[in-house]
């Protein structure tokens, strides 16, 4: 065998913040760059998440992974939540575990078939290949959570923010509940 | 796109016991079939680790993952250990995450090149393609941890079984300590 080996290494989850020492790179969401996401969309510089990644080579025998804490709050009636995106490579899988709060995961396929998962500490999510996925923060504390996927699985942002997802997670007497979305499939 | 899409799932690992609720496939370690991976090889039944795994189509697309509990423990002066193998697929990669305990993951390259990097509840470790690893139970409690891996990784333990890892992890004086493994490298 004769391929060029990558060192191990590790880092630290903080269980109660969820982030990541060391990272290798952190992103930051506002609500001002998240677009059309949301139906009331504020033009704010409110800090909705972060994203702690660790960095490998962006091939199919490696594994991307990060954790991300997605801050509580609500635009209109909408949970603060993430982007959400396909993969590139479609087929690509994902997983998560919660590490700390209360979330929705709301999947979706291109062809409309969605589902709405519970995230808590400890709750395990397979993202199957197909599925977009996005992370809806329904609690009071942040929501933090651990993804792994594989590392030339690609982000594919622009179908959702075309399309959006076919339903909601908005408060509704003060807890969360599914809705349709009024402007899915809209271009 | 016509691909056949999977149904995404959800289980829940239990932060105390490291269990998965539900698991797919249950495995149990028993020292008696752990062949020569100790010095000193007892014929006993005791359970040394449960793996509970969840299971999706075996494929680059896919992510296999598990919990495995670790008992603690001590065979001579080596502590309880899982195996230890290579992915049969050598340059596919893992990740580990500590969910509860204390633990040591020996990780070794065919070539004799080898680290050992401490587990806990939230530490997150990298296992590069070409690296064989083992987890030992360091600590007094059960140690738990959270592995995913690309699922057509394959196991090859064999290798291992003949050769073993460079190092053991030994109690020395009360603490854990790393020292060469006298038979390293033995048929």
């Amino acid at each position: 065998m004769t391929m060029e080996l990558l060192a191990p290494f590790t880092a630290q989850l903080d269980l109660g913040s969820g982030q990541l020492d060391p990272t290798h790179k952190r992103i930051e969401r506002r609500l001002m760059e998240m677009g059309d996401a949301y139906l009331e969309a504020p033009d704010a510089d409110t800090l909705v998440y972060e994203v702690f990644n660790l960095q490998v080579p962006e091939t199919n025998a490696n594994i991307l992974s990060c954790t991300t804490v997605l801050q509580p709050g609500k635009v209109g009636r909408e949970y603060f939540m993430t982007k959400g995106h396909f993969h590139e490579i479609r087929d690509r899988a994902e997983v998560y575990v919660g590490v700390r709060g209360q979330g929705a995961m709301v999947l979706a396929t291109e062809g409309g078939e969605h589902e709405v998962q519970w995230m808590q500490p400890g709750s395990v999510h397979y993202i199957p290949g197909g599925w977009a996925h996005r992370s809806v923060n329904v609690g009071s504390e942040p929501l933090a959570f651990y993804a792994a996927w594989i590392a030339d699985a690609g982000h594919d942002y622009g179908s959702i923010e075309q399309r959006g997802f076919p339903v909601l997670v908005v408060e509704e007497d003060g807890a969360p509940a599914v809705v349709p979305n009024p402007r899915y499939g809209a271009a």
